[in-house]
């Protein structure tokens, strides 16, 4: 029924994320044989013309390229560590969500075991495999990488960091940091407008176009950072940047100020340490360089 | 040299703010009367056609429109309560930043002085008056609004939120809050990123897009936010926006994870509470319904 691809793919992990990673090899015509640890998830794809392995060698015996998408990083070794020898030889592309650290250590195990190896952060979810605005980051042997880009493109467009295999996740984490933290700062004034009678979706209205225009600020904050001078003229001050207003003006609509209070804390560090007349883009010094005995970030 | 318009006005205050406000209404042709606390602040505005009034109440005399831009809400009265004989039946703008609570105390006072009093809320630095996309939100007097509609288009574009004089600050404080917040989770990613040797500007360049793009999300947050339903399908639930491995990693890379801590602080509140299975948009109900005995979110 399926064409034979110069390129067969083995699929282990059939969650959310990896049954959509397979659908969508599926759809394109790629010859895909799927695992799963538990029984009883493979039935759809199979249904679409995925092979199931009774094993998880015998998947990875299957296909030249083997892609991973477990529950974490403890997965990932109790699966493939007993198929060491079965996966020397092939291309392995682990698109399960790990650290930095835990990227660098497979891709130290799998260089000891002659696996090449290619490590992936997802930004997108289920739903959005195969469709527009889909997007994986990409890092480690960029030889698996340029021979395997027709298949990674059925997925998602995909960017290439380069050979230090913990360099996607540390993309993935930056940019996921970044859109969760914007997030918060949305229900921030969710909140805080509430008690007025104001709804979220009107707040909502306003917040999309003023937000997206002030991502227009950035470029000039990384300049700044960049550069390494904050007190280049033309910025905003760290003084200027007091927001003990706001924490009060929210704390007093009955409303926690948990996330302003946060950037209240990165900037008086700053103005603490004697700076409070340099650029607010100074605030990135306070996670770099963390008060001594400042309150722990682990939670 | 100018032509006498139907509304005169007088601006107090010539810090950057006051001065880029009276400035914009010299050039438009405006006759315009200032006045600062401390002298030696005018002369650039004089040059250009301003008028320099001797004292405050002269220069609240010289107009039935009156502006004020000062430091804070106590030297708004510290100026103006001495003078509420000679600013009754003229109206009053307020562009001073305060809090909510302190524009409706302004309202009341100057209801009882027979003042008309329109709050408003600058959404740009100084340089953008009078420039494309600088935005004024204002409340209060709606005859006020509507009767110098022609003159407040001379510095922004300016929204009017209702007859509540708060309302201004509300969605002042509301929009600015998650612009900074915002700013905070960048940093956070750049700070992330830096130990690798990515620069600022490699990533400001890929997060302002997909910032850009996860505004759209803000939508959809907002309406399971005003269904209050949170358990609606086709959400991502708390116990997957768990950020825990998250602040492990920065934490890892030698970078405090505070940003994406304090949102893990809010995830973790609802899934203590019971609530992991439902949806992400959840954590707005940690602002609004802070954890008793929690951290106190005043800094």
């Amino acid at each position: 029924m399926h064409a034979i691809h110069e390129t067969d793919v083995t699929v282990l992990g059939l969650g959310a994320m990896g049954s959509a990673l397979a659908g969508a090899l599926v759809e394109a015509g790629w010859r895909t044989t799927v695992w799963n640890r538990s029984a009883g998830r493979a039935g759809a794809l199979v249904e679409r013309g995925a092979v199931e392995a009774a094993s998880a060698a015998e998947a990875v015996r299957a296909s030249p390229l083997v892609v991973v998408c477990l529950f974490d990083h403890a997965s990932v070794h109790e699966v493939l560590d007993p198929l060491v020898d079965d996966l020397a030889g092939r291309a392995l592309v682990n698109l399960t969500t790990t650290k930095p650290e835990q990227a660098r250590e497979s891709a130290a195990w799998a260089a000891r075991a002659r696996i090449a190896y290619l490590d992936g952060g997802i930004m997108a979810v289920p739903a959005m495999i195969g469709q527009p605005g889909a997007s994986i980051l990409y890092s480690g042997s960029e030889q698996v990488f340029r021979t395997h880009g027709a298949l990674f493109e059925q997925w998602a467009a995909g960017t290439y960091f380069g050979e230090d295999a913990g360099l996607a996740s540390l993309y993935d984490f930056a940019l996921l940091s970044a859109m969760y933290v914007m997030f918060a700062g949305f229900v921030q004034g969710a909140a805080l407008l509430a008690p007025a009678g104001v709804s979220a979706g009107s707040f909502a209205a306003m917040a999309a176009p003023w937000l997206t225009a002030m991502t227009g600020e950035l470029a000039g904050y990384a300049e700044v950072i960049d550069g390494g001078d904050y007190t280049v003229p033309g910025q905003q001050s760290l003084t200027f940047s007091n927001l003990g207003l706001f924490v009060e003006a929210i704390t007093e609509q009955g409303v926690s100020a948990e996330p302003v209070a946060m950037v209240q804390r990165l900037v008086q560090q700053q103005v603490d340490a004697g700076h409070g007349t340099e650029g607010f883009a100074r605030i990135v010094e306070s996670l770099r360089h963390p008060a001594p005995g400042g309150r722990p970030s682990a939670v």
